[in-house]
């Protein structure tokens, strides 16, 4: 048997899961086939089997690497003091996880958004997959918390609300943005940001009316 | 042939509408049958397809009645001056989206945040039902847009970002939070509007801290 180099195994993992993806993006777990995997990497069933089982290795891998690249995202955008404001993170996040693999795309945008939406309704009916996506939001959950609460502590913000639910609705802000993408066509994340600036002004007085007061 | 009564009829659809809603939730519109829709209601073939032609009816017929909820349940919420602040209206909408049919529940939860996630992955591949969301979403953020206008009309908010961007993320928030409640399970809505006020004193000075000036 021939040997072949860790790159080149590397390489054919990347390209198989890069190809699934892309499946999965286009028209749903359920209805790709292994087959359809096979066609669009071009490979045999047997150099594809030697990496991935079926679709739920595949898909189970997808999501891995996609948590951990959040993950990682996340922290090189938390760490500085004092803390960027959320629309700063959220810019950084989601500009670096639209970015990534930018030959991946599906009618000329990044396939995330859409892979991200068949994620989801997989995970409803996969407990493994429900498993891995449970311990990602559990990680970024609390890497917000932590942030929120340096809001709270340097006056950034009011400290009377849980950290908690702050870390839940900014998650939420960035989950729904990504699913309006999927479902209604891209935007920039610009509009995401600007958004949270106009929701972050509403405690206080709006800038335009700098003698109303804090109460108001 | 027997004469039935209107409220036989609209009596009878509803319980087709609510077993294939449940049906989908469950496992996901393609992995369910029209045998399991059947089975779920309890009615002959005869009795259901007099109704609906097919699955893509009946889930078209669903998005389309949900999405005239979500609307009615806005407009509800908002006819007031001056406009209540979005975590007002989020808790408003939502609390009325999720008490709707309370008899629908998976696994003791309502079943329309999983509904929403099967729907949103079915759209992706399905144009009229794209073209339904597409409506449906053009309404709400229409209406969020007016909204954000007042606000920044009345100095509740700086007049410097778009209302557009207001309106798209004060939607992704809600969407979001729905995601979470299916991936996640339930949270009270309270939870999305604690995060929401702790966001909303970021632009001002924090009541923790009344010296602060604006600007920081």
């Amino acid at each position: 048997m021939a040997r072949v180099s860790q790159e080149h195994l590397d390489a054919r993992r990347r390209q198989i899961l890069d190809g699934a993806a892309l499946c999965f993006a286009r028209n749903g777990f359920h209805a790709t086939s292994m087959q359809d995997v096979l066609k669009e990497v071009d490979l045999s069933a047997g150099a594809v089997y030697r990496y991935f089982g079926g679709k739920e290795e595949l898909i189970g891998a997808i999501v891995t690497e996609v948590l951990a690249e959040v993950g990682d995202a996340f922290e090189a955008a938390v760490g500085q003091n004092p803390p960027p404001p959320p629309d700063v993170i959220v810019g950084r996040v989601m500009g670096r996880m639209l970015g990534l693999r930018p030959g991946m795309t599906h009618e000329g945008v990044s396939v995330f958004p859409r892979l991200i939406i068949q994620v989801w309704a997989e995970t409803l009916r996969n407990d493994e997959l429900s498993k891995a996506l449970d311990e990602g939001y559990a990680k970024v959950r609390t890497a917000w918390v932590r942030l929120v609460e340096r809001y709270q502590e340097t006056g950034m913000m009011r400290a009377d609300v849980p950290a908690e639910s702050v870390a839940r609705t900014m998650i939420a802000a960035a989950q729904g943005f990504v699913a309006q993408m999927a479902l209604f066509g891209a935007a920039p994340v610009e509009v995401l940001q600007e958004g949270l600036r106009g929701l972050m002004s509403m405690g206080g007085p709006a800038p335009t009316d700098p003698n109303r007061s804090p109460a108001g």
